[in-house]
């Protein structure tokens, strides 16, 4: 550091032009691209900004990212006022077909849908004795478009994974895949119409659990006539739907692949998603979820999917990526997006924000956070559906929202209920079921919980499973797939298939590892017992 | 599940009963507390509430967690409208000392503090050739009140660390601890006046680098006579501290203490952190930073704390501490906090976000990212501290910000001033400098990288230097602290200790593991070399 010997340099410099005494004036002319080169007015509106003397110390600082999300609500308010489109989340799949369930269909947390409809898309040719199907669940936010098709030739999201030939071979198997019921592409969720007064359910839809998604769509099945599935398939909440499957029908599933999946939410896992929902809910647009005719919660939602893919990569991955390059190396420092790895988080934030319905985004992340295979879990949902049955067969229709204000009063009728429902019959399953559940509340040692869950997955002991999970992943880290494979195990499971993969690829692997993943999904489905 | 057998047994149960067919027909009044019993007007709301038939199929969702949020907008509202106060971000300190700098301090991305000031406290006596200080550097929140003091008897960060025979022992050292410039404890930061329109910076402040609080820093030192620091000593944002502080005055610092530090931010970390200024920004109250007389973005603090702590601590800790818990257990699921660690990430939001200046949170972070001790980023910065020295001399102010709006003209502007500066003299600083910066360009292979990062390090290699780091923090990995050592001990450095816990406390291990970390720091800064 020379400042006086720097100084007189460019003191010498700055004789050789001419004109004021600004920063153009370092500039020659030359050195401008032609196509830039300045007119009066932008040479008077930067020769400005370089003499403004500012009111403070310091010029304020810009916020372009700030002003555009800004722009976007304004847009939209625009588009209301002249009544113009609002953003449409069933816009990026076609295609698929409907389910139509007809009769009312209770859930597991008390709610009633009153029908429903599941999105579905299918690969293959089904089989005469229709026992070739492969029911491929998705990921929280996927469609049911998994491989393109001639109605919709967008590739998949598992698009190099289904094929002639290919992890889920379409010259042997017919794969079934469907939008999940709470979601936004076509099956019934928040975004969905309630036919009680034609308006959207928004938080007005019930709270669903994994199973409620399974069981809805094994209600599709039945209506096909498929008594049993070749393989239940899925990854990341897809592979919780697989083994939930196994577990409600263990009959009617030949095996299972568990990819990136967990048997039960771990509370990291819960605490990324927690922040998800709470950023989402906090944007001023969410409105409580009343929001389909107004602006869409699109900031939240950004700011939600930029967290959410924090949690589906890893740090080496982007450690090669992205380092620590900045978008644009020779401006000062941002607080907006500003090095390489902020833009791409903010580009996927900005992709994703008006793709999913952000209602559909609760609830579905929260029913990954509430899933559990262990016993007890399994007992309580028990008990709870048949007490809720008996509301719904006595006509009291959905329960009500227990959590928001439940009183002393309110629990003991609850308490009251469940020892109605548990005295109806010793030795029978719901009072069984009713005593595991109260056995839950005693599980403080993490041995037992392990050996609730063990009791729990003993239920899948005699289905072939691959288990297979990631090294770098955070999200669903791969203890919990070891969890999986062991508990199997010492359940006397004799077909457990457990990998690990050193994929530097995180949670998103099973998207991206089309080898190492397929090899292995393809190994286990045409393995012969 | 045996819907009819129950149905059939709760119908007798209430035929046992009389009064209305409702839910509260079913609780016998003697299960009820005294203190609840029913009054008229209670009974109804409640019979009525369990009768009323919903205009939807289920009840909408209530969302206490939105609604308390709300409330405290209103009540700052309400405070604005009666001229109560606005929330002091300097009330959870007090008793601590200031130094006053009253000279323009230049920054190294070009800003200018007309003067500023320094909040710290002390421990220990100062000997008599002032050789036995330790200064001990903050993380990214915390104030300079570290252990108790008579004028603060409140605990301090690093309570049990600091003390007679402690960690830090008092006995030997005299302990001097800063809040950082930018903070808000007591040091010069956004929400500090700017004295050119007695207005708060807010975000008219400008952008501050670790190196410039280390900095800082040095001038209070010097101010005090203390010409040699017996260690530098850090954690966390602290770490970084530290070692800047050897690299900038390697002749001043005697050892150096790193723990959960880096050398550089790695993009995942910074991906942690721009989440969390992305989550504040888009907070409507926050208002591009200009918010010291209207209502806090308190809803944007308490989602970016959120976010932070699930990066300040670990997976298997919280797997621990709260499992798979529910906060009420027998309440319908609820998309507000609901499980424990939910409830415990709210408790964590709510507690910081009125304690700490939201715009302190965005440039501390900021710097934080940017932090890099490769040999070509000090050459850049050497680069930019001699243009902008130029700029100052030339009574030109406070650099503009160039991030927001730099056009072409502009950054050929920028290019022709270095060329200016480079062309100075061969063999000068920064001429080395220069053509250290520009050779960064070129470094997209990652053992270049790392080469240059050794060369940085390479100032540091007679200084002994501690490296500790813990085997769960997601935020700094432990690849990370082993990256300082290897680095240290390649460029010649012999007196680099280097530990690893396998604490499970993740990133907050250092202000926990008490004996661990505390014997550690302890045998590091009393060994005779």
């Amino acid at each position: 550091m020379h400042p006086r010997l720097v100084s007189a340099t460019t003191r010498s410099l700055r004789a050789t032009l001419s004109g004021p005494v600004h920063l153009r004036a370092l500039v020659p002319t030359t050195l401008i691209p032609a196509s830039r080169k300045l007119n009066q007015s932008s040479s008077r509106s930067l020769s400005s900004s370089a003499a403004t003397a500012h009111s403070s110390s310091n010029p304020p600082m810009a916020f372009p990212c700030v002003d555009h999300l800004e722009q976007r609500t304004q847009k939209f308010l625009q588009q209301s006022f002249d009544g113009g489109p609002e953003p449409s989340y069933s816009n990026p799949v076609s295609g698929y077909s409907l389910y139509h369930h007809k009769k009312p269909f209770l859930l597991d947390h008390g709610g009633i849908l009153p029908s429903f409809e599941i999105a579905y898309e299918s690969w293959g040719e089904l089989n005469e004795d229709k026992s070739n199907v492969i029911l491929l669940h998705t990921g929280l936010s996927a469609s049911s478009h998994a491989k393109s098709h001639p109605a919709n030739p967008a590739p998949g999201w598992w698009e190099k994974f289904i094929g002639p030939g290919l992890a889920i071979d379409t010259n042997r198997f017919h794969v079934v895949c469907t939008n999940v019921i709470g979601g936004c592409y076509g099956s019934t969720g928040p975004s969905s119409i309630d036919p009680k007064d034609n308006k959207p359910y928004a938080t007005r839809f019930p709270i669903v659990t994994i199973f409620d998604m399974v069981r809805a769509q094994f209600e599709m099945l039945n209506s096909m006539g498929i008594k049993k599935l070749h393989a239940s398939v899925g990854a990341s909440m897809g592979g919780m739907q697989s083994l939930a499957a196994a577990l409600l029908f263990k009959e009617r599933v030949g095996k299972v692949v568990s990819i990136s999946a967990a048997a039960r939410s771990h509370p990291y896992s819960i605490a990324l998603r927690f922040t998800q929902r709470q950023v989402l809910m906090a944007d001023p647009n969410w409105n409580k979820g009343f929001y389909y005719d107004k602006v869409p919660p699109h900031s939240g939602m950004k700011l939600a999917r930029e967290i959410a893919t924090i949690s589906y990569r890893s740090g080496p991955e982007w450690e090669q990526r992205f380092g620590r390059k900045r978008s644009q190396p020779t401006t000062t420092p941002s607080l907006c997006a500003d090095f390489l790895i902020e833009t791409y988080l903010d580009h996927q934030g900005e992709r994703f924000c008006l793709q999913y319905d952000p209602n559909s985004l609760l609830y579905v992340s929260k029913a990954m956070d509430m899933f559990d295979l262990s016993a007890s879990n399994s007992a309580e949902t028990a008990l709870r559906r048949a007490r809720n049955t008996v509301r719904l067969q006595e006509g009291k229709g959905s329960t009500a929202p227990e959590n928001a204000a439940t009183s002393p009063e309110e629990q003991l009728i609850q308490q009251q209920q469940e020892q109605a429902v548990c005295s109806t019959g010793s030795g029978s399953a719901v009072a069984e079921a009713a005593a595991k559940a109260k056995a839950k509340d005693d599980l403080d040692d993490p041995k037992a919980q392990l050996n609730d869950l063990k009791a729990g997955l003993s239920t899948i002991k005699d289905i072939p499973t691959l288990v297979l999970g990631i090294q770098s992943d955070i999200l669903f880290p791969v203890w919990q797939q070891k969890e999986v494979a062991d508990c199997l195990r010492q359940t006397g499971n004799k077909n457990v298939t457990y990998y690990e993969l050193d994929s530097m690829y995180g949670h998103d692997a099973f998207l991206l590892e089309i080898v190492n993943v397929g090899s292995a999904v393809k190994g286990h489905l045409e393995l012969k017992e």
